[in-house]
């Protein structure tokens, strides 16, 4: 008998990813196409149909053996209605039926969840977390995505609102966030809070080899900063290192209210590596009760920009199972 | 048939309140004694068993329609084992096998739980959380406890250590609390940290019908900044408004993080009511996502002192029904 395959999908607002997936969590071929997120959602999601389409043969008709679509989005979204409330990165989502236009346009039944919940679901399934009861996966890209591993299962909350750690307040009256809120983690830890802090201290006029990008037409990315970190820029460390203590903040008031055993850190940002996550470990072990009693694994995760296709995936196989 | 009878304990650390609760949640007996916490745990838990003998009538032998018993108790514990790794508020308590102490000197099964944990439990029972799936009840005492309700039953985490919500950084580097560490809720709306920053806010010089307090030999309680508050004075009701912000700020953050239904919020603190709640729930309906979709009722706990022994003696019922 053939194995069964799902197709996960993760919606970012640059990237579109579409994979075939099987059910011991193994690609079996993957795309990429530009979401082009200004466009009205219909356009996107027959977009991401067409992609469909080519991904399993390019042929009218879909094979029986494609058990479903996983359908990763970010965003406030309903499971079981596949309506996405709204989406930073997706400007005209409202109240948009995302799982049924797909699977109007598909034949197959479609599962929306959101995209961090799916990165760490991936990372549960066959990434850093395998078999790990309760775990954190924290997503730190242009945003930040979290996602709950509870009792084995991704945590949705009462409304399916659950998992935005990235917009809880680190800092009351802090650095203002894109949400439009002041002091959220978010804001310090992401790649766009990275820039912004750094930006602030060349500002301030301090000594460091990013002053080149302190002029008109230059633009800082985190990557630089992360480059002129490893270089030995004492302000590139000192960014990092003060990004670090921050994650680690938030990642040991996690911990003091829900007692996991696991933190996996992914995303573009977590490349930095030990340069991030050491002062993160420093002060989850000064911060965090329970470090007085048992280890606390921080790690990175380990599926990069396969976790959320993965997870997506394994919704379907999941959401099959239970007829959720 | 006799109904059923567990006994709830809830060791504070001042005072042990012990109950006689059915099968309803109805409490059949109640007696309250010193906890004189300084003296041994075999002493404390000694005169817990004299009490608890009392309780149920004083000859020797216990009835057989008493199930067991559950012990509240302030700190970190482990269920399983039934032992107290440390706790702030029974200071010669370390590593103490609490529950086998007392099953011994009863000859009833004893279920350890921790104490805020229990509170949380009671609310749901026969509070005003009974039939919600997720909430949180926060207890603002001398110190800040909390105990997380997920799925309907109350969520120990990977170790027996979550709940510790009164332990997460508010505020990076911010108010010394008596953990140790800087910035925690604790600090901030506990009973000692309204008293703190009162003294602190007279110290400046504010003009305030507090002052009295500010004067060698007057102990302010946050009891009188409550009174001052009521009666008008601006500063005491900036405090309020104060504390009910931060408090907000961590609320609305476990909502962004796993999206709860309701919040309940009990202990003396939360009994200067709107003076303290309206502030908590302006700043939620500022921050938490949750709040542009669904209503997020944050309300006083019902229970008042006998939460915690309610909770303790169901604890008793579920685990037996369970085996663990």
């Amino acid at each position: 008998m053939q194995q069964k395959i799902a197709i996960g999908i993760d919606v970012g607002g640059t990237n579109i990813r579409m994979a075939r997936v099987d059910e011991t969590g193994a690609i079996r071929g993957i795309l990429k196409q530009p979401t082009n997120a200004r466009r009205e959602m219909t356009e996107i999601v027959a977009d991401i149909a067409l992609g469909i389409k080519k991904l399993i043969g390019g042929h009218e008709g879909l094979p029986a053996h494609v058990s479903g679509i996983g359908l990763g989005m970010p965003g406030f979204l309903s499971l079981q209605t596949g309506v996405i409330h709204s989406s930073p990165n997706l400007p005209t989502a409202r109240e948009t039926p995302a799982a049924s236009f797909l699977q109007e346009l598909t034949g197959l039944p479609v599962f929306l969840e959101n995209d961090a919940n799916a990165a760490a679901i991936g990372e549960h399934w066959v990434g850093a977390g395998q078999g790990v009861r309760n775990l954190l996966c924290v997503t730190l890209g242009t945003g930040v995505g979290s996602g709950f591993i509870l009792n084995h299962a991704i945590w949705h909350g009462s409304n399916d609102l659950a998992g935005e750690l990235g917009h809880t307040v680190l800092v009351p009256d802090g650095l203002p966030c894109k949400c439009g809120r002041k002091g959220c983690l978010e804001a310090y830890v992401s790649a766009t809070g990275i820039v912004a802090r750094t930006e602030s201290a060349l500002g301030e006029g301090k000594d460091s080899s990013l002053g080149v990008f302190h002029r008109p037409g230059n633009s800082l990315t985190a990557q630089a900063v992360y480059e002129h970190a490893k270089e030995g820029d004492r302000l590139a460390r000192d960014i990092f290192a003060e990004t670090g203590r921050y994650l680690g903040i938030a990642l040991a008031n996690v911990l003091n209210m829900l007692d996991l055993e696991m933190i996996l850190v992914g995303g573009r940002v977590a490349q930095a590596g030990d340069l991030l996550l050491r002062p993160a470990i420093d002060e989850v072990s000064k911060t965090a009760l329970r470090a007085a009693y048992h280890p606390i694994p921080i790690l990175q995760a380990r599926l990069g920009d396969h976790a959320g296709v993965i997870g997506a995936a394994k919704t379907v196989f999941d959401r099959l199972d239970t007829g959720f």
